[in-house]
């Protein structure tokens, strides 16, 4: 108690005010107020964390910071939404500390840095349970209908960006880190994959530049299996997913090379944070077009018609069952 | 699993698509895209919940589901903003049931039609530990600076909208139901106290209303001397409140009157969601001005110069000690 307030307001005065972006008000309100720039919408999304389920309590903070705004981002990057700002949820258990805090704010400094964006508010709680976070991410589009999952089509050829499957074997190595040794990774392999769970790459600027060549469009969290399947039955498509396709990155490689049943976590592994789309353009000219977006994109199948959930297709032209597809929460 | 999709696509297909509001697309999306009204700002907040700290894990999930979302809409009220919509962040433990969940939806429903707001989006996942909610809501207003905690100004009275501590009393019986006879309450007297605590009644329209009358304003979340404290250290003013002109319910009254230490947990008791608010105007003008509200004001004090905590001044001119000055979260 310092002047008659509480401990929440020191924890907003000395680590979230310094972040607080215009219309937050230094965080002395209860609310914050924008404008949307004008002739622009407001995009918003909101993700939870809770820990030892979307992340592990005891990563550094900096990157559960990190992860709790990247994974919103992800979502703004999918309607191709600019980020201007986020309200953040912190419920603290027993275990916080002044260092933890700290650590955690400076995360979330660094990454208002790089997407341009800043707090606004939120709310600072305590919790008998575990560490839980709520982002809530507002972006701005100029696009009167942003891209949806609903608008892919059949016949659309299917596209990735980045590399599938890391972040769903980064999750494995960080339970059972004998797993490098199996997977024959050398160390710079085996922390790629750890650091592809522990931060996403949110794949910002990607759906802007490719405008009206896209058709459906979204991020994916759960995993490329089940996040397709989404897609696919929201649009009236059957995603066929040709496996042979996939980009990976080379520590996936090594371990696919080891493991081939690894197929089944690349596929349905959460928190690739990469984005997939559908077009009927070719990907020259697709990866023509996103030339300055610094990130690959990759053809890695096609839309059949008629809603259904993705079909596997491996390297000799056979269906794969899927045991499970997806990141499962319940 | 139906269709290759989860338990979490299950419940919001069922359970959440049919709240969904324009913008929304009815959930289809991680994302809602909406436009602020022409020459609006857009005002947003967010307020976290936790099972056992903020409400109980056993009241009835529709009250759960209200009071979640009311005291997010009161913080729009301290605004003047008129809500729009929300997202909803619900981390269910393992306890929950299909009816459960459609008693909570069925709270939801309910107040978006008393409100005028509709479900955004959100994001449903599960916990290990305590229920947990978080809501962002969404609102508009004209103002182009709405009024601000730190636009009070010595020399100007204080006023609250409703009675006070009633939640605060509420939650006391809540935790000890035997208070209800020593305190010398009637069943309809406590059942009102109960329901205080359970249902917040977010102010809506009063700020609206008192448009430049107003100097300070912000909703009573955490108890009056601690609300109060914090209008009071941001705008360099320092709240007296006088005791006997507080404004209280006929349960509290009640109360007070077999137990006069109850005036503490009535001042520093958390749950009113009252407006408080500075005014150089007269109780009798704004009372005139807000007589289509429905609801009372009441001159409770007025604010002297210099930053300060809230003195609390009984019936016969003493100062009070406060031995907490509101709800602590740490």
């Amino acid at each position: 108690m310092v002047n008659g307030l509480t401990g929440e307001d020191d924890i907003i005065a000395r680590y979230f005010a310094p972040l607080a972006g215009e219309g937050a008000n230094a965080l002395r309100d209860d609310c914050a107020v924008f404008e949307a720039p004008p002739d622009r919408r407001v995009v918003v999304t909101l993700d939870t964390l809770v820990a030892d389920v979307h992340f592990f309590a005891d990563d550094p903070p900096e990157d559960i910071a990190r992860k709790a705004l990247r994974v919103n981002l992800s979502d703004l990057a999918g309607k191709g939404a600019t980020p201007f700002g986020y309200l953040l949820s912190l419920s603290l258990n027993e275990g916080w500390t002044a260092g933890w805090l700290e650590a955690f704010a400076s995360g979330l400094a660094c990454d208002q840095k790089t997407f341009g964006c800043s707090l606004l508010g939120g709310d600072t709680t305590r919790t008998p349970g575990p560490l839980t976070l709520s982002v809530t991410a507002f972006g701005h589009t100029a696009a009167e209908t942003p891209p949806r999952r609903e608008m892919a089509k059949p016949g659309e050829r299917l596209f990735v960006t980045g590399t599938v499957g890391d972040a769903g074997l980064g999750l494995l190595l960080r339970q059972t880190p004998e797993l490098t040794g199996c997977w024959g990774l050398t160390d710079a392999e085996r922390d790629h994959l750890l650091e592809r769970y522990r931060v996403p790459q949110p794949r910002m600027g990607v759906v802007q530049t490719l405008g009206r060549l896209l058709g459906g469009a979204m991020d994916i969290s759960d995993g490329l299996a089940l996040d397709s399947s989404r897609m696919g039955l929201v649009s009236g498509t059957t995603p066929v997913l040709l496996l042979d396709r996939l980009p990976l990155s080379t520590a996936a490689r090594t371990a696919l090379s080891q493991d081939p049943a690894l197929i089944m976590p690349i596929v349905s592994g959460g928190d690739d944070y990469e984005l997939l789309f559908s077009s009927s353009a070719e990907a020259g000219t697709l990866a023509q077009a996103v030339r300055g977006c610094d990130v690959s994109i990759t053809e890695i199948g096609y839309l059949q018609d008629g809603a259904g959930a993705a079909r596997l297709i491996d390297a000799k032209g056979q269906s794969l069952d899927l045991d499970h597809t997806g990141y499962r929460h319940f």
